[in-house]
């Protein structure tokens, strides 16, 4: 819809916007305010605000799909330890919690909005997908044993997102580290196949 | 702080109110709307509408608590699939769906407010110690095998809040039973000893 660079240098400013002020006290102008360009030009590219924040729910999943690409080659049960990873720490920076909590505002919106629903919606397919995709190749390689990829991936990330979001609302930062070392040490350690070894640790070699 | 029936109707009246607006909408009038009373007799009971919001939060955990009283004569794993029920699907009437809308709005503003964050890290305490006493019950009676019940506890209610915010967040109402099924056939399944058998239906008996 919008060119390229623009496009990125607007997503760029939601995104430092949402880590300054939260999804509640976001505005068009806090926006702009983070690009080289005016508050008009945002409304050249985009018909409202909202229209901007599906976009931008949309450009989060686009960065999903490029780090999913990055990890294609590895076998499936060290993408599946990278993926934990990625989904309970990500990058580990430091705007990182000031982003999840914006995130968690606006995603307590999307019951009263189609838009950002049928985004998030789409997400979640996304996620679901890889998650399935990598306990599919896992069972044929012969790693995993035989297990339904499709409930084990739904258990996965509603285990994921309830770790993050309960570190969020409770300011309980070992739900991460808990949830992850459940998975691992029994949940994945049932599901491997006999000499399959887990990477417990958390790195994922490529540090 | 306040009289027994006094408090119950603000209480009730709060629910109600978050039911039919949401949090970003609850006002000291709507919930004075739904009481026989006006609304300084709100301010005579509490300082702030944040205080009244506070006391609901204690008020939802001891509804928990007399909930949990309830089930504390069954076996470890009836009770384990009663627990799970309830966080998946709760009462089932028809204001639920409204009701945690508007809590996760709530639970999205703790972030910001230290209060709502001490009263989610209590109510998240007492949930966990529930779950861990019955896991705990399960080993001494040898319906379950030895396993960390601090960790599993962290990982059921993690994946049961998860799967409801998702729930409400993408609009899969399939979510909830999905989870349920996998952690039923999956992980209990896993945990449980040879020969004790789990109610895979649903059903918990009470009907």
């Amino acid at each position: 819809m919008t060119e390229p660079s623009a496009r990125e240098e607007i997503m760029e400013a939601t995104y430092d916007a949402l880590c300054d002020r939260g999804y509640s006290e976001l505005t068009a102008r806090a926006i702009a305010d983070r690009t080289t360009k005016s508050k008009s030009h945002l409304f050249y590219h985009y018909d409202s605000l909202d229209d901007l924040v599906v976009d931008f729910i949309d450009y989060l999943l686009e960065r999903f799909d490029d780090w999913v690409e990055t990890t294609r080659e590895r076998p499936p049960v060290e993408r599946l330890t990278a993926f934990t990873d990625w989904f309970l720490y990500g990058p580990g920076d430091d705007e990182q919690v000031s982003f999840h909590t914006a995130m968690l505002e606006l995603r307590a919106q999307a019951p009263y909005n189609d838009r950002y629903r049928e985004r998030l919606r789409d997400g979640d397919r996304r996620l679901r997908a890889v998650v399935e995709e990598i306990l599919e190749a896992g069972i044929e390689s012969g790693q995993l044993r035989e297990h339904d990829p499709e409930r084990t991936a739904a258990l996965l990330i509603a285990a994921f997102d309830g770790a993050r979001v309960r570190q969020l609302t409770t300011g309980r930062d070992a739900y991460p580290a808990q949830v992850r070392e459940a998975v691992v040490a029994d949940l994945l350690a049932d599901l491997v196949a006999e000499g399959v070894s887990l990477d417990v640790e958390g790195s994922d070699g490529d540090a």
